[in-house]
């Protein structure tokens, strides 16, 4: 079995259903990646641990998502240097935004990608994920450019009806 | 030299105007403190290791300031079964909502008590970390019925001018 | 019967479900406790007497839970020196925000600590009552530290599966 | 000396700048009032006393600034019958939204009337207290329709320069 | 039939379920009303007409409840010396802090007493114009001691369980 | 002289210095404007009034600028067919959200166009207005095309440096 | 087949049920008009190059909806000089706040006119179109004079009953 | 002379002191990289244009800062399918809250990954397209080690003043 090209963390199992819209992508895509339930706060040995060893097991981006106080991908980030992406997830009663700015709002010198809120960032996360991958893979180029052609005719043929 | 009961630390040197709110009050109080400037993301394994060993060095309780996605406190709860005392900082242009929701906004499981944003939160902090050191110290709960009393006096006699 | 180490307050009936989520912990901890409702605004008189009388009975942690415009930990900060936890409460439409801003924005010379949101903020608001208690009490610390082992794995766990 | 009609309290000694915008109106309009520093959190039991014997002592409306979480509205609304106008102030990081959520959403059965964020607000606090005042005091009714009457004729006279 | 002390308005027919919590206290207290369902912008002839009849009719207090951009308790306010007080609802996607910036953050001149958002500012919002009427009749000023007292009540007895 | 066919109206003659943005693209691009302090709180009659005879008058679209409770935009959409254009102005502690919320989010049947807070916002609004007048007048699409071009000129010209 | 007058746009499929809020206006309204949906961001060239023709074909007023980080409406005002009626649609788990403060803030010399969030919005964006379309139209006056007596006889009958 | 790497693109000159965080961490790692001033609203063809164009001629990541309805990077992001780090610039009086969301909630299919607000996002943002860069580029990996240790030292030095 091939090497993961993305890990996809999570700090909670009740992320799940959020994050799974990235593997879904990469499914789609055919790129091998691992999902980890693994939380900043009560498993932050391991958390720190695998993070460390994520490069050396060829893997090429990290996928972090994280609700309420979203340190996942902060911590993350801090223990690696592969570009790591978060995924805030509106986990509590205010919509998303306290896992927003604790995802996005980092320290200068340890850099984390935020996409959107919920369901949509998990979705959006992968894809760029895979535009990073893109960087150094041309066939993973094309495939980028065949969804992005096809999400096009998706919504012009709305507009046939 | 005593060891100290209350640990002081800091996400980035520039948070110690504001933390030195805290120091200021301890030190009126006679309680041994330490001051340290360790970061959730660029001293990771510096941070873990140092909140893990605050317990065996006899301190009692942790303050921890930090400003935008500040994780710092909870990383430092996650290190610890100490009690740990949060200051979000106003350290960007959000006014530190950004750092207070990192701060609050625990994960079940692992607790951090946050005071205010800035300095009156870090004077608070410090207050509220002798009130911890009081629950076993009754000289400490004595000298913390007169600085009530001193507070409220200065309140009355604003109102004889 | 042993005197409550804990008591936790709630400024209204209705906080009841969330606030279990406190005393849940304390049971499981073996900690003797204490619910009432009282309301700083309600109940302005017999709130004040009760936070008090606190001390003098033993108690060494004082737990507020309140929503909308939550006065409740603060005043029971003004008339105990016990270290006094809050727990905002979503009662409105609002999402909560205004009963954290109301219960974490404290004046200086007055500590509240305060923890998340609803019903992590409860369960939180014990585990941190544990700590303080532990700060005097060794076998609660290793109590603590087993909670926290076992929470660790039952994450390591999910990642079995 | 006339006994006070309008009891105008706040929180701290810094608020005066913005509650004198309320007592320059009182004198404009020749209404005896009565300015007070005390604090919900740090004279408690004098603020509930005082609250408590304002109605006896004649006054008629009570006006209360306060910034942060700003308790001192809703606890003396919880000491007196009188009505009672909060006024948020701006006085932490966060441009007095935390006052304001404080100040506003108070608990059902104890009504706080709050106004504006800061100087205006503490205006218009005057202001209102004289309108529940020229209730019963059709005098007070004529000032007023004298004061908006002239309120209108100064913006009328800007667009004929 | 007695004329109305207190005029109810609301800015949409979709209000008055809001608006009804003012009723009803009004009605437990005796107190003669008027409901009325009066837009600041779709019908703002009737409304200015309606509010500057108000006095000559002998109405003590109005309560504008609106939503959204809620301008009605301003725009009442601009037609009337007598005390306005408005009711922020949520009746947007946006928790209703909307109607409440509206509502409160009137201009220097203008005063609004804002109570807090939906059915439980409605209903302090009664019993602030109680506590206005109040000021002028002593046997109301009874009343409200009686409801404190009641609601003092019920909430200790629910410690009794 | 001409007929104005813009009106720019403002709450206050603090407003001036940021209206004066739209009046400044208006001259630039002659057309004839006339400028307005009319508050929908101190001079509602007038207000309504001038709002009123507007379109007799020649007007073909109106600018409102106001900041904290705006509610003047909303008002005089209330008196006018014509459409009306809302500029939110950071007059308050909280940066001119109160304003932009108060401006746009009108009820159902009574539009308002509202465009950014503050001075942008104002420019952007003759903007607007003029780009209604060019519904019509095809001179005046034309020179709207040449200012955008050349909006667009200096822009590539920077990267020639 | 008579042109369209006006254009609705919206970003995705989904925002269908908030847009025919507007086109049921134009329709009662007897306004021919366009609905496409058309992305910002997944059909980029084809939004431009619509947005680019709608003059020449007879188009007086566009009206854009979109969620989240809804850019719809300013990329249309960039690439057209028609007056843009921006809609910002509550897609996400933010209320709406998103997409209204990416409607809103335009930079300066390319306007949007933002009307509400939601159904509200979409409603009062026709109208808004309709008033644009009024000012070279005297019979759609007429019907907007004729619209509004309409609504506000509604509202005075709710008060009959 | 050699193909830029990176790509840092802002929608107005005024960004450009916030944006030049970004060059001058491309510059201490010695990447290659070009800064264009191109706008989303006020440039939009050239701006397609040149996102089109960035693959072809060798460009391996682009940063796009923009503040306001900040629609640059999301634009960016539709006309390539390189990586866009999204960086919010705090332009107007919401302190970027504006920016943020308008940069990082991108529809499904689009993404742009942001960093946070101002000087510190855009020095992220670097160090973000950084890690992108040594994904693929193991100096570039060992650099960002180096930088991380030199980093995490500066801390640590302090703790020994």
């Amino acid at each position: 079995m091939k090497n993961p090209l993305v890990a996809i963390m999570m700090g909670s199992q009740s992320d799940l259903p959020i994050m799974e819209e990235a593997s879904k992508i990469l499914k789609d895509f055919d790129v091998v990646y691992e999902m980890k339930v693994l939380s900043a706060h009560r498993t932050p040995v391991e958390t720190a641990q695998y993070a460390e060893e994520l490069k050396k097991r060829g893997v090429h981006v990290v996928i972090c998502g994280a609700g309420a106080s979203a340190a996942l991908s902060g911590v993350v980030a801090a223990h690696t240097s592969l570009p790591v992406i978060g995924v805030p997830i509106d986990a509590t009663t205010l919509g998303g935004i306290d896992a927003l700015l604790s995802t996005v709002q980092m320290p200068p010198g340890v850099p984390v990608g935020s996409v959107g809120i919920g369901k949509i960032g998990a979705k959006n996360a992968a894809l760029l994920a895979l535009r990073i991958i893109a960087v150094a893979d041309e066939s993973m180029a094309e495939k980028l450019d065949a969804f992005k052609e096809n999400q096009k005719k998706k919504i012009l043929e709305i507009n046939l009806d």
